[in-house]
């Protein structure tokens, strides 16, 4: 079988229109958000939206629990759609939850996005003390079940502590190199090298403020940082993250830069004058425009099993290695 | 593979004494009620719960979701535990819970419980108008998902319309004929009829309340009560589903019985000088006595492949059939 396509982080306004165009792209598996700030009732009501697309358009997506579903996708030309929370919420303060969202299907939970949470610390704070008590315990029942911690949006020394904590390797799903363009949420070398050199997967995000020159930025841009990437960390610990937001309104990215901690807007990697969602490079407009990045990858000259490597296949070995119980 | 022990309805003080006299009894597969008057938040705690034990005691019981789990309990030795509501609080107002629960390893939904409920009439209840509007659509729903319809504490009317209206054979989990005794819980010969007659299982309760002479009862009238029942129903239809509620204090009966919706004292099937738990027939204390029902089952006259089904075999029959989707 040939190696999968895997967009390990999306959150669009999902549709029959996107299903539609990520069978067009080719896309055999997407890691979608679920919850930024919601309760475990509210995440569980976007579950329930997720079942009823799961049951209208069984010819194009469904669950996605295993990276064997992966396969399957590839087999059954579908795409395995895959569960996962930017921010733990959702667990509320019980650590009993964790094991209840991993039975209903959730892979992916970052301990913190942008703020302190009940488990780590977000990398907008001016502070950072760490993994809270909450967290360390946090951290040893995700592994023991095989919930993946991410720390997308989690600040340096919770991120550097959630490696060290964690028997198992961690992500960062949608995130690029600060060393590349020095936003807060871009990672610093000290944090990559930690990561991958725990097993840790890291997903290139397309996010335009994750971006050099931003819309602006070139595919070349790209793909050069990636093959530094791939230089400083090795290419077997890379993959994709596009938090792609297709067809979100504004209103959706105050929401999650503000959910219901804050009256006043903050403004997040945007700004009063550039408030909501920015532009998308002219080279990945959706979820048809993959094969850009891969000629992009392969002119940059890295090797066919490489590329394979990067678009999918690191994933795939990554969710085979953790989304089961602890061996 | 010899058929299994199920007993398909216990309520226990669960504890690890239980979970050993389990398997000192034999007993492959129970159904244990997960949720009286539970919220759905309430009802996810309980399962936490469960979890909790599950990781505490590996050697003893693990969480059943289908057929093939009864049999891996058989060859591995352990009791399979599945899950299921006397009530469809859990559900609330909320057809999309009903897919949730199912993902959570629910297997069986009482419509009602004793009263009215927002799908059906309870067998207490003076008037019994049907199954209601959202009641028809739950019960098309947990047909789709495969989550059985037990209609244990329900109405008569409630009864035979959820019968009509499911397209796959539902349960009465734990009960007994209204012509043996004639308790307000247990079932007239029109429904049982109509119950059977459309595939669906009755489970013979030990509950003293729905036996004949309470706990007096003798084991020679219960299983000449069961030679009638395969009599009039067919063998094939019959189970156990005991009512165990083994070490539970009398504040459980109380919030059994009036839960949250009453400031009175509603003494169900007990009285003001009976509150309490009733003690249970000396030949069936606790899962180490199910030897004596199989022995008054052969005295009766029962055939070994009779009293193997009785004992499991045709419940195990119903959960391959019931607990997936619709095919």
């Amino acid at each position: 079988m040939s190696a999968p396509l895997i967009d390990n982080l999306q959150y669009c306004n999902f549709s029959p229109k996107i299903f539609r165009q990520l069978r067009e792209g080719g896309v055999d598996a997407i890691h979608v958000t679920i919850a930024y700030h919601e309760s475990f009732r509210e995440m569980v009501l976007n579950l329930e939206q997720w079942n009823r697309w799961f049951e209208a358009h069984p010819d194009l997506i469904f669950k996605g629990l295993t990276g064997d579903d992966v396969r399957r996708a590839q087999s059954e030309n579908r795409t395995a759609v895959f569960f996962g929370f930017q921010n733990p919420s959702p667990i509320e303060d019980d650590i009993g939850l964790i094991e209840i969202c991993h039975q209903l299907g959730i892979r992916f939970m970052q301990l913190s996005y942008n703020n302190q949470s009940l488990l780590a610390t977000g990398c907008y704070e001016a502070e950072d003390p760490g993994l809270t008590r909450f967290g360390k315990q946090a951290v040893a029942e995700m592994n023991r079940v095989g919930l993946v911690i991410d720390m997308s949006h989690s600040a340096d020394r919770s991120t550097l502590e959630a490696i060290d904590h964690s028997a198992r390797p961690i992500a960062i799903t949608h995130a690029n190199p600060h060393w590349w363009h020095p936003a807060l949420r871009n990672k610093s070398d000290t944090v990559l090298k930690a990561l991958t050199g725990r097993g840790g997967m890291l997903g290139f995000s397309l996010y335009p403020h994750h971006l050099k020159d931003g819309s602006n930025c070139t595919l070349d841009s790209f793909c050069q940082m990636i093959a530094e990437a791939a230089d400083r960390y090795g290419v077997d610990h890379l993959g994709l993250g596009s938090d792609l937001c297709q067809d979100q309104p504004d209103a959706v990215v105050e929401w999650m830069r503000v959910g219901r901690w804050s009256k006043a807007m903050d403004y997040g990697e945007g700004s009063a004058s550039n408030p909501g969602f920015p532009p998308m490079p002219d080279w990945f407009r959706d979820n048809r425009d993959w094969g850009n990045i891969r000629q992009g990858l392969s002119q940059t000259g890295f090797a066919e099993p490489e590329i394979d490597g990067i678009m999918g296949g690191n994933w795939l070995r990554f969710y085979d290695e953790n989304f089961g119980p602890q061996p």
